[in-house]
Formats: structure tokens, sequence, C-alpha cells
């Protein structure tokens, strides 16, 4: 069954989860209306992302807390699955850098809790996660998740491929001039892993941030099925999971692997490059 | 100190390995003239790749058979190290699809034997090799080899990178339609392990074969230091270690990573991905 997903690429509205919440509303409307099955938005969608480290402890939410309450209403008054990232508050009081999966009934399929922070800011407005990417089924296909930085470690995209995933969603913050990232890591993690992945970054200005937009829908064989420009926009792409598995009998790499090989991999003691 | 490499992409004579040591001859003196400290030969150059697996079996040599001794001796005549493919026969018996770096003194560095097998003809042709990639120091860097495949898979370049490499060397036999290896996946494992690589494939036809050439030295930003066309070609690019460290300065990917989440890349009971 071919499925339709949206990545919005945009801003948020600055001002307040519930300002973003308002927008997540007509963001999941315009891409319902546009035959989507789910709506992807960038990292850190509901509160912005550069809005320094106290003020994340500050607002950050519980799982069950009154933001994902309200996105999860909004994704079953919509009838569409919605995935974004927010600053999540543990029950141990850690603050993680997150991202919900919520279905188009408002139940919540799954949360992931970026576990490769980037940069300075990361590391002090954030914990790192400590678990592991995994998959959940959605709408007949096995579904991961990762956020920004994480997807520029083929490690990452290659567990999610291992445990089964044949769509990655990716919400991500990425800035000039990492465009490489969006451009040639991206389509590089889908073939080589042989997925579907859905990639929404930011655009525009935050502070001393410039984010480059670029957010992309990308198939296994590593070409864009959408792709979005410098601004805001929301693009939309047709997952057929016939594509894949016809890519996937030309493209054996997941069979071929060496894992008794691989120990390094694991191995913290074996480095030995230099910085 | 900036080292200049050279990577030639072209096809063989066909006629025989003693055919092939002549134009290695003819490529050595052209490399140096041209300033290279390193030449860079296609994967199985010294006999062509598509000769059917049991040709392989007859012409392999052992790594001190007379085809070594005389690239041996090119290299010294030349005062240039020498890379390069052939088919290896082991002590045991068994046949490998290999590659040696030779030394400009004519003294062997190192020798790689392929781990990840492409397709039916490799199969038939070669044993696949049992040994982690390793890297070893060569004018003052750390260089690691790979053949062909190998590079797809995200698994070996960045265990190169773990043990420190600074440079990979890849002789590659790529044929039509895979140009998205030569031209995103290869830019990708520069940039995600921040290490220089040089790529050498062959171009033309050989047999049902056609290859894609696109040979090309990439630096660790992910843009090409050279690249090649269709056609034959030698390419040469300045390798500056200064550039790497600069490079690693930015980009903390190599000490960024969670090995302690990546245990399923090393176990093969955990692969649940359907074909």
């Amino acid at each position: 069954m071919i499925t339709r997903i949206a990545c919005f690429q945009g801003p948020e509205s600055h001002d307040s989860a519930n300002g973003n919440l308002a927008l997540l509303g007509r963001l999941a409307a315009r891409a319902s209306d546009g035959g989507a099955k789910l709506l992807v938005c960038p990292e850190m969608f509901l509160t912005g992302y550069n809005i320094g480290a106290g003020t994340v402890g500050r607002v950050a939410e519980a799982i069950d807390g009154a933001s994902i309450v309200a996105a999860s209403a909004i994704a079953r008054a919509h009838k569409i699955s919605i995935a974004f990232g927010y600053p999540e508050r543990s029950g141990l009081g850690n603050t993680y850098n997150s991202m919900v999966f919520i279905g188009s009934d408002g139940k919540i399929l799954s949360r992931y809790r970026k576990t490769h922070l980037f940069g300075k800011f990361d590391r002090q407005a954030f914990s790192e996660g400590t678990e592991e990417p995994d998959v959940f089924e959605w709408n007949g296909m096995q579904v991961g998740m990762l956020i920004c930085y994480d997807v520029e470690f083929p490690e990452t995209a290659r567990i999610l491929a291992q445990f089964g995933a044949d769509l990655v969603v990716v919400p991500t913050a990425l800035m000039r001039p990492f465009e490489i990232i969006a451009r040639s890591i991206v389509p590089a993690r889908a073939y080589e892993n042989q997925v579907f992945i859905a990639y929404a970054n930011r655009c525009g200005r935050e502070g001393e941030y410039e984010y480059c937009g670029l957010s992309c829908v990308v198939a296994p064989d590593g070409c864009d099925l959408a792709r979005a420009g410098r601004h805001e926009e929301m693009i939309f792409a047709d997952i057929d999971p016939q594509k894949l598995r016809d890519s996937r009998r030309v493209h054996s790499h997941l069979r071929d692997r060496r894992p008794e090989l691989y120990g390094v991999l694991v191995s913290g003691a074996e480095n030995r490059f230099k910085l």
C-alpha cells in the first residue's frame, strides 16, 4: 500500500508551545488535505531549538504533558499521524532532546531521545539518550526515529535497518554550512541501509543559527522523492513498500555484512585516531 | 607535508599479467613525472577482473610471486609507491580478491583481502577475506585499504577510521548503473570518518560488464580534490594532513560516537530486516 507522507520545513512561531501547537493544527490540516498519512516536523518544533539551556529546562514537558496531549488531539481531529521534536522532562528530572510519534488515533506510538548530542548548546541543555534507536509498526511498515546529528553516524541508521526499519523519520535543525548532510549523507544512509528517510529541517534564522532547509524524502535507491529549497515549505512524497522490496533484491548490503569482523565498532578501547 | 597521489582509471591490456606489468611501468613513470608519491590502480588490475572464475584460479599468484616482484622493481625504478588489485593464491590454496601496497623502495607495506564479496562472480572466483581491514604507516600518514564493494559498507571505513586512518585507498571495478557509489557514497565515507579517500575505478567494457569510471580523490569535507570522467584518465590530488587536522576540529564525529549503544552491529542474531 502506497502511503503519502509530508515534511514541514519552517521556523516555529517562537513565542510559546501554545503558538506552536496552533501552528501544528494548521499544518496537520494542510498535510491531511494533501492526502498525507504522516506529518513530520523539525527538531524541537514545540518550543524552538535555540532558546537557551535555561529556558529548555523550564519548558520541558513529560511525555504525558499538556502539549503532547494537545498534539494528540490535533492528530485525532485531522486523522493524521504526527512526529515532531520537543524538550522532554523525564521522571528522574533529566531533560532530553526528544521526539514523539503520535498515531492518527491520538495514541503515542513511540518516543525517542537523541543519542548523539551536537555541540555546546545540545550538551548544556540536554542529557544524552541512553537507549539505542528501535523500530515500531505504523501503517504496515517498520518505522525508526533519529534526531539531527544522530543520522550523521552510520551506526544509528544501520541499527534501525538491522531491526527491520522500512522508513526512518528524522526531525532536524541543520545549520549552514552543513548542507552536505541534507544533500549527501541522508541519501547515503537511505541507499546503504535500503530504507526510506524523511528528513524535516528548519529554515531561516533563530538567533545566531542559520538553518539550511533542504528537507527531503529519499528512496532506498538514494534518489530524492521530494526536496525542499531554503524557505518555508511543506513537501509530500509517496512511500511504496513494493519499491523497497524490489530495491532490496538488487541491493543486498544488509545480507552481505560481515558482523564477525566489526568488533572494533563497539570497543571504545580500540580508538587510535588522532584529533 | 603535502603529498601528491595519482589514481589511474582505465582498462588493463587484457592479454596477460606481463602486458599489465608493462602498462604499470608506463603508468608509474607518468605518475612519478607528475610529482605523485603514490599510484593507485583498479581492482584486479594485474589480470583484469571479468576473466572467468576458472582463469582467476589459474593465474592467481602468491604475495611473493613473480608479478609482485616485478611490480616492486617498477616501484623502485620510478621511486613511487604503488597500490593495485590482483588475484592472490594463499599458502593454503585459497584464492582471494586482494590488493598490495608497495613502497617506493620496492618493499611490500601491506596486503589486504576483500572482505565483502559482490555478486555471483566474486563468490565463484574468490574466498572472502577473514581479517578486518587495518592501517599501516606510509609517508607520515596512517593508510587503510578497501576493495570495491567493501566501501559500500559504512562499517569498513569506520573500522579504519577507528584504527587511525588518514587516507583510505580503494581499487574498484564499479559497474553501471551504480554511479551513486562513486558520486555519493565515497564522499559520505570521507566526510563521516574524516579521512581522505582515493578511489580508482576501471572504465569501458570488459565482457558483459560496463564500468562507470568516476574515479576520485575526496577530502574529509566530502568535496572532490580530483574526479575522473567516464574514459581512461590519470587524476592527481594533493593530500594535506593539516587540512585533515583542521577538519577534525570542526567535525567531531569520531569522538562523539556512542559505541555502548552499537551492540546490534556485531550481533548477527539481531537481524530482523525483511528481503
